[in-house]
């Protein structure tokens, strides 16, 4: 059976390879030692991946549910009914944080930027200076509203100097962008299975120092989303507390077995840097203008503006371009007309020069004119 | 590839066809209109398979996660914060809703009786007239605990009568154990996607009153777990609010044709009553004594008292089955020796054989003598 599927340059679910898909066509009991070893080395795989490990005091702690869920369970265990939360936003998963902490009743500020700006470190320091009860500080590493990356080792920096517990939120970013936790100064980073790791959707995961995550003992306001009895409920006896979905757990295996072969993070992100720039040469040479400044852009996921001519709908565009087999990430940015383009998942430059084949045929169905690239624009990507 | 898995006696994840997991063998975009019609499909049959519709005021509501995740998700919206929830009590699925009750800080009330005796609707018509002040009913249908069924409806029009919403956790009995939602007076059922229905495990659902639905609004402490947000989300565009276990809703569209072809609800049940009779009948021939009376005794799992042996050792039997391909229910009651076997998931009186071939080969290898079943004594289950 060869699959037909379109190919998804979207955020995620993305397309994962056949063989992390063919790993699923099994059953496994939830409390067998076969399940029960796969996730003893999913979370060993992962404190890896993010340069840290058991020794040096981190902890991973698996979450059912998408990263939302994931996001949820941090925040509603790590920060104290007293505590107070400071967070950086600039796009639409840095307001989710605001959304959450006010569900759960949070003292919490939010530091926003404009969503084509970085979050910006010195700001923090200011905030965090004039405003010395914030105890805790988040931020998401790559916010897939524009593909924006945040300084998140810089802001680390000065969230340690002043002592306050930091949250990141890696969603997009995990696996596909290098980043050391500990260098980082991360006390709690948030990620999903379907995103650079490319496993399928179903749960999310959390790397947390041990004694931040001790610290959080009592403190959720939910049984499903306590991260802490989570982790001391993997650490008894190696199962989930509740049930684990295990077909998604069999592919994130394989997912993690396929990221090795790849050459780990880096050559992970090789791939994805090398997917990104086919993308936004050949968009430039159709004549598409990216939103974001090169310098703070992502290999994940590109913006780029609606074209001026007027015959250019969004859902049109959309519509065309599934047909064509190719899926993009529909819907508009809040602030401007910009559409996006996702580059990760099991995607290679050759996928994208279909991708931009399609384009070019589905503006001339529109009908679209497009201004004609100045030469030499395409290197500046 | 011929799968070599284990056959799983459990109450899930189970043991799924081979086409419920070759479903999964594909990458859907979340916001792409095949999915959109996917889960529009899989809601509007769960309607169907709780004898209810769209027109006749109820809803079905998807939930990431586990069951648990559903049922807190229900008991977090369902119940206000002024609200007073009484929770009939016969096991451990009955406890986790009085340990969601307590980590919510809802005034609440445990209406217990013994793992093996159901839940009493008398005592409950009882304990309301004595609390009015209750405003919400919650029991579990099938308490996988031990197997036992409570009587839900019996319950529901005691909860009706008194003018109180009604919630059933219905987990490991919907789509499998004959049940009208609405003759039942359920205003909230909440099940998982890897029970009866014999999908793979990452998401929950609940089937609501609409009204009832509507009057969640505002109540939920989590953002994740927001029931009719969630609703909202789904009816406004189609779309789960947050990335949906793509791939389990695709096996799980699979699943509920295969419930179509097997008869529906009364084929599926027939199969694991012809199932738990099998197994009834050959454990009393090996000398097994099952822990319910039969008139209490649902086919979902069924729990059977260690033999007086005292070289019955439960961990070394249960790896000694599961050497033998044959993975049945870990863990022991809390209050007697006993251990559960499911006979729901896609299997068969012949996979029921070979357990009861294994079930033989193991006492033998452990040399444990049971006493020599009473003739006629099968015919009682």
């Amino acid at each position: 059976m060869v699959s037909t599927d379109k190919r998804l340059f979207t955020p995620g679910p993305l397309t994962t390879s056949r063989t992390v898909k063919e790993a699923m066509l099994r059953d496994l009991g939830s409390r067998d030692e076969e399940f029960i070893s796969l996730v003893r080395d999913i979370r060993r795989q992962l404190l890896e991946l993010g340069g840290v490990g058991k020794e040096q005091g981190y902890e991973a702690v698996l979450i059912q549910g998408s990263g939302t869920f994931g996001v949820e369970s941090v925040l509603s265990s790590a920060v104290p009914p007293e505590g107070r939360l400071l967070i950086a936003v600039n796009g639409a998963y840095g307001e989710r944080m605001v959304q959450i902490a006010k569900r759960l009743g949070l003292a919490h500020e939010a530091l926003r930027t404009a969503e084509n700006v970085p979050a910006d470190p010195a700001a923090v320091r200011r905030r965090l200076m004039e405003s010395p009860e914030a105890t805790h500080v988040a931020v998401v590493h790559c916010e897939t509203t524009t593909g924006i990356l945040n300084p998140v080792e810089a802001i680390g920096g000065i969230v340690r100097e002043a002592g306050k517990v930091y949250l990141v939120d890696a969603m997009s970013s995990f696996g596909g962008v290098p980043l050391n936790v500990a260098e980082a100064g991360i006390d709690f980073l948030v990620s999903s299975a379907n995103k650079c790791i490319q496993g399928v959707p179903g749960f999310s995961f959390a790397l947390a120092r041990r004694d931040r995550l001790i610290a959080c003992a009592g403190n959720a306001r939910t049984l499903s989303l306590d991260l802490y009895e989570q982790w001391r409920g993997l650490e008894a006896n190696g199962q989930f507390r509740f049930t684990p979905p295990t077909h998604a757990l069999l592919a994130f295996g394989q997912a993690l077995r396929e990221l090795r072969e790849e050459g780990g993070v880096a050559g992970r992100a090789a791939r994805y840097l090398a997917n990104h720039r086919a993308l936004l040469a050949g968009m430039r040479r159709l004549g598409f203008r990216p939103y974001l400044d090169p310098i703070n852009q992502s290999a994940v996921i590109t913006a780029f503006h609606y074209p001026g001519d007027p015959r250019f709908k969004f859902d049109d565009f959309y519509t065309r371009l599934s047909r064509h087999g190719m899926v993009i990430y529909p819907g508009k940015l809040g602030s401007v007309d910009c559409f996006r383009i996702g580059t990760i998942g099991q995607l290679h430059p050759a996928d994208v020069r279909d991708l931009l084949d399609a384009v070019s045929a589905v503006l001339e169905e529109m009908n679209v004119a497009l201004p004609v690239a100045a030469p030499g624009l395409e290197s500046n990507g």
